[in-house]
Formats: C-alpha cells, sequence, structure tokens
C-alpha cells in the first residue's frame, strides 16, 4: 500500500464538483458533490444521535435499502437538524434534482449537510447548485480538493487523502475526504466523511469492514465532547478498478481492510489536529490495558477532558488530571499498576509510577510539551490491549468561535 | 422552615477553626477545621472516581464503620490524590494530631483536601496547623465563614448557608458550606461539602436522606464535565438541639429532608455560578420527560455541553446546540414532541415548537440571554417527571484559569 496525491476523485471512474450557492456562507464554495457513473456498493455508519439531521435520516434509508449508490451531494452552512418535514423534504429535493440532471433514481443520491443546527435550507439554492455542479463534474484531484474545500466549516485546512494497493495483481485505490471541526465526538460514526474506491466488493463485507475501522479511528477523537446530529461517513465502491469481486474474507479483504484503516486513521487525526481554535495534537496512547474496549475508553476519557485539554494548551505537566480523566471514565483499575509519560518529538518522560508521583524536571516537561504534537503515554500494566485516541487542546480560540458561531 | 445566619457553626454545638498553614498557597487560610464536643452520627457521599484521593479513601472508612465522627481537617492547595501510601499516612497523621489537641479518637476525625493532584502534603505544616486551629476554635458565624474561606482554590466567593425548623416543637438548625470551582461534574457526590446539625437522627436514615437528596442537587450540577478525585459530602449530626430522636420516617423526618434538599440545592447552584471563570449561571429545567432519571439525565447533558456553554456566554440564542447535547444523552425520545423556551428575569421566549424551529425575534432573545441567570425550559410533552440541572457558560476565563493551575 503507498500513499499517492488526491481524495475522492483518486479512485478511477469518480467525479467532484463544487459551487458557491449562497445558502449561507458568502463568497466562498459552499456545496460539492461526488459523482460515479458506475453504480456503487455502498456502507454507511451514522451518528448515533437520537437527533438526527434530516439528511441523516435520508441516507441511513438509502444505504439500508441494498440499491446501489450513484451520488453524494453536501453543503456547509446549514446541518438541516430539528428540521422536521420541510427539513426531510429538501433533502429528496435535492436528490431529485441530480436525477433532473444526471439521470440517475434519486434513491440512489446521499445528501449531507454541516453548519447551523434548527435553520432550513434554501431549496432554490440548493437544486441550483446541483444543475451547476451537474455541468462541471471533474475526475481530475483538482476537483476533489475543491470539493473538500466546500464542504468546510470551521475547519482551518481541508482534509483529503488517498492510497493504492494491488489486489491479485490489480491496482485499486481507495481515497476521501472529511471535515470537523466543532461539534466533534464522533459515536458510531464521525462528522461528514466521505470516502471512494474503484474496488469491487460485496457490500456486507465493505459494511464490516467500516464498522470495524470506524471504531479504532473515527470512534477515537474528540474535539469538545459533543456528538454531533449529523455525523456521516459514506464509502462508495464503484469496482472500475476490475479486481475480482471479493466474495469472502482473505487475504484480498485484508488488503482492503488494512487500507481503510490507514484512510480512516489519517483523516481521523487531520480532525482532531484542526479542531476549533486548536494549537496542538493532543494523543493518549493506551498501552496493557485488561481489554480493546478499556484501553478505548481510556484514551477517549484522556483527550476529552476539558481540564486535560486546558493543561495540554498551558503547556502545563499537570498528569493529575489524565489520572482524574482515567478514573472517571467508568473503567476499573488500580491506581497502583500505572506508569504515566509524556511523550513527543522533543523526548519521553516519566512521570507517575505505580501509584506515585515522580519528581521529573519540570524542565524537560516543558520541552516536550512545547511541540505540536504531544502524547501522553499510559501504561496500565494489567494486561495487552491497547488503543489511541486523538484530540486538541482546548484554547481562547475555542471559546471564541463558538460564542458567536451562529452570527 | 426559614434560612438563617451562618454556615457550619449555626447549629448548636459546633466550632470552627481555620488558619495559614502555607501548604501551597501563602498569604491566605489554607486550612479549616469543624469541631463538635458531643459525638456525632454521620452520613457521607464520595466520588466516584476509581482514582480515589487518600483522603477520600480515609473518610470512607471512616463513616462505614459506624463510630461517631468528632471533627473534620480540611485543606486547600494540594488534593493528596495519586499519593500512594505516603498520600494516606499524612491523613492518619492529621487525624492523630487533631486527637493530641482535642482528646477525641483519631478515628473519629475525617480528612478533607482539594487542590492539585499528583502532590505530596507537607505533614509537618498539616499538624501544625491543627495544633494552632485546635486552639482557636469559636462557635461564632464569623468562625464558619473564615473556614469556609479557608477551603477555597479557584473559587471567587465562600458558600455557605443555614436553616432553621421545628421538630416536634424544638428549634433544629442545619447548616453547611462547600467550595467549587473547577473538577465539578460530581458523580454520587460533589467537591468538597460541610453540613452539620445539631439533629438526633438515626445513623441510617441520615445517610438515606443525604444520598437522595445529593440526586437532585450536587449530583445535577457541572462545571467542566471532570468528576473529581476528592468529591466529599459530609453530614455531622450532634444531636445538640434536644429533640426527640428520629427513629423512623413520618413527620419529622420529612421536615429534616425538606431542609437537607434546600440547603443542598443552594449551595449547588452557589457552586455552578461560580464555576471556573463563569460569568452567569446556567439552568436547564426539563419538564414532562417519561421518568426522572430521563429528565435528570436531559437536563445535565445540556447544561454539560461545551457548545451550549459556549453559546449561553456569547449570549447567542443557538438552541440548535441544546437538542444536539439531549440527542447524545442516552434518553430515547422523539424530536417531534419537543418545545424549547429561553426564560431570564428578562422573559420568556418560545423558539422550537414540536420538532420545528420558530421565527423567533433575535432582539428579544438577546435581551433575555444577556441576564446573570439565564434558564433553557424544555418541555418533552412525553410524560410527567421533571428535573432541573445547574452549569456556568465556558468563557475565555475558564481556559485562562486551567491552561496555568499548577503554576
Amino acid at each position: 500500500m503507498e500513499q499517492i496525491k488526491g481524495g475522492v476523485t483518486a479512485a478511477e471512474g469518480f467525479f467532484a464538483g463544487s459551487c458557491a450557492a449562497n445558502i449561507k456562507y458568502e463568497g466562498r464554495t459552499d456545496m460539492a458533490m461526488v459523482y460515479s457513473k458506475k453504480p456503487c456498493e455502498c456502507a454507511g455508519t451514522f451518528t448515533s444521535n437520537v437527533v438526527k439531521a434530516a439528511c441523516v435520516q435520508w441516507d441511513m434509508q438509502l444505504t439500508g435499502s441494498g440499491d446501489p449508490l450513484y451520488a453524494v451531494v453536501i453543503n456547509s452552512g446549514i446541518a438541516n437538524a430539528c428540521t422536521g418535514k420541510e427539513g426531510f423534504d429538501a433533502c429528496i429535493a435535492t436528490a431529485k434534482a441530480v436525477e433532473a440532471e444526471l439521470n440517475v433514481p434519486y434513491k440512489g443520491v446521499a445528501v449531507a449537510s454541516t453548519g447551523v443546527i434548527g435553520m432550513q435550507l434554501p431549496v432554490d439554492k440548493l437544486t441550483a447548485g446541483v444543475k451547476e455542479m451537474a455541468h462541471k463534474l471533474g475526475d481530475s484531484i483538482e476537483a476533489g480538493t475543491q470539493a473538500s474545500k466546500a464542504i468546510m466549516t470551521t475547519d482551518t485546512v481541508n482534509k483529503e487523502i488517498a492510497v493504492s494497493f494491488d489486489i491479485d495483481g490489480v491496482r485499486v485505490t481507495l481515497g476521501g475526504m472529511s471535515k470537523g471541526s466543532g461539534m466533534i465526538h464522533p459515536n458510531m460514526c464521525t462528522m461528514l466523511a466521505f470516502l471512494t474506491s474503484d474496488i469491487a466488493i460485496d457490500k456486507a463485507l465493505m459494511q464490516e469492514a467500516l464498522s470495524e475501522a470506524v471504531k479504532d479511528t473515527f470512534n477515537m477523537i474528540s474535539v469538545d465532547g459533543d456528538t454531533s446530529t449529523n455525523d456521516t461517513l459514506l464509502l462508495l465502491a464503484n469496482g472500475a478498478s476490475g479486481n475480482k469481486k471479493i466474495e469472502s474474507k482473505g487475504p484480498a479483504y485484508d488488503t482492503f481492510k488494512e487500507a481503510l484503516f490507514y484512510v480512516c486513521r489519517e483523516l481521523a487525526k487531520k480532525m482532531a489536529k484542526d479542531g476549533e481554535g486548536a494549537s496542538r495534537l493532543f494523543t493518549a496512547h493506551v498501552v496493557n490495558a485488561k481489554t480493546k474496549d478499556d484501553a478505548r475508553t481510556l484514551a477517549r476519557s484522556v483527550i476529552s477532558s476539558n481540564l486535560s485539554k486546558a493543561a495540554i494548551f498551558g503547556c502545563d505537566a499537570n498528569f493529575g488530571r489524565f489520572l482524574c480523566a482515567m478514573g472517571y471514565s467508568g473503567v476499573s483499575f488500580e491506581q497502583e499498576d500505572v506508569e504515566l509519560f509524556f511523550e513527543s518529538a522533543a523526548g519521553k518522560l516519566k512521570v507517575f509510577e505505580y501509584g506515585v508521583p515522580l519528581d521529573f524536571d519540570e524542565d524537560e516537561a516543558l520541552k516536550i510539551l512545547k511541540e505540536d504534537e504531544v502524547k501522553v503515554f499510559i501504561d496500565m500494566n494489567e494486561g495487552t490491549q491497547e488503543a489511541t485516541a486523538w484530540g486538541c487542546d482546548l484554547t481562547y480560540d475555542y471559546v471564541k468561535i463558538n460564542a458567536d458561531y451562529r452570527s
């Protein structure tokens, strides 16, 4: 497997478009479309929030139906959540606009939205946007990059990635894009992420691989502990690479799964690092936990704690806050078993050992904590399982962004 | 029942002392003692955090033993959490210092600490502090007030309250003090709160009343979602009022319980309003939920959400964030049933009705949200149960305080 340039248009047969539909933002693009002429098998995971956006409800119907998917239309600015029947009708109107332009069944068109909750989408602008995009779809890397920019809200950088790998001698590509960067605490899924591949694979197998990948990638990041109403991860596979269709588990499936984990993990890390107001990537790596779930829960609890995040912002080696977050995570453990280290490009330093604080060098700790990417390494010494979670620091800018996000 | 002046010394036979022991802070008091010559029945609730401070472990032994309690010694500056055997020995040394000074069994002396985690307490300073306080214990209101000031950390105001009520014609008093103001997300209990009463009551009944009161008071506040390692709530009752001992449920028990709920609720609200960096009290009142637990969970989720809290700081009527927080709370409900209002001294405004956002007056919303105390009123329209939770806004000052708290 090798990482290659591009995102959603990297795989064979996928096109993308974007436009400025003036839905809420001005002076920038705010709609994107991903399209494959060949029908796609699709897999998806969605927010566990009871309050599901209208688009999530629509996409869950589509991915559950077994029908092929042809396109995804995404808008930024308005989330189409808490919008009742009018909001759901906007999804159908968008899908029908794609049907009219590209001659694909509207039940093969997924939609996704991100932005302010509790505001109706302007359907006329959406359908005009679809019409414009349908006429300028392209399969260049640049077309994919432009799409990844159009779906940004408070993101400061666009997020895309692609990899190639061989299956039975056939070159297969998997690419994707995602966006953050607030209301990020995915549960069963993430904010918006769209993956495309030219692989041929059984739908159920693809869903299984995606659901597994999500657990250790998108579900292991947090920006602010708020699980969005709109979390959507879609994977479209059109089979254009010509590989022999993967119908069962084996080496080919494993190769695909490895690539899928890689793409999901890299997109997830990009989202964490670009969390609202974030100044650094904050990783918790838990090893030797009793169970995999324990390892995940502990790592997630540490990077989700406001107090831990504020300490990371302040380059403060206040390790007690990490232990506190582990303690209220719901996992049972003995504090006398735990060892805790700070780690970055500048070095690694043990600060807590078997229930007792160490008399560590504060200057060395500061040097480590001043790096852009900081890790807390936690050895539970109680088992063999490990997990990693990615978050970011809590900064003045997070408060600033969210005190006046709607205005 | 009437509210009276004072705190922990309001009830008959309770003394308090405080001193500057220079444990970590300089130029201020940092130790307090509460004492009753008459032995006290006691009840307590403690943090559910797996990582329990040494003092919590000590107090859990005492309150579980059935032995009477005589005193509580509290220090601020260092939390005595994650400190191993050395930390536990510091608790015993403190209790034995009280035994030496006041001639009470050391197993009748509770201790509590608040401050930085992962740092050892200076035992010599603790015992010197106990000696100093033992010689200047007083039962004046002022002595109680001084004690409530000595236990403050990032609190900006001290927190105390007292009430009197009649039981079978006998005047009984209940008073208390508490402190916040970060790492506040009590679970089974709260940060530090100490209640004293001259009531005579069966220990088991007292514990039952306290455990019930905590559920709707201290456990319904949150400042930052971080459940502390040190949460401790102790209630001491010395029987000095002379009431006929309450041995069973009935009108006398109900009167006591009502007073206990009132005192706990008022102290909890004071903690929420004085949350780290807070500029306003942010209340969520949920009505007509299916179950009491649902109502509590929904209210707590709303006031715990970083995004909701930042919106309150910005006076932004971004009600979608409240619905989002309700949606990921774990409670199952139909968004089509929900009505949502903003409410304060400046008025009440409906913004969401049966799944649909209303076209409300933004100026009126701003007027309501600019008040010092702001409420979100949520009608679930699915049952008959209600609950209230209290929090605060998320401000620049919260980040500032916690980025350099340890230094």
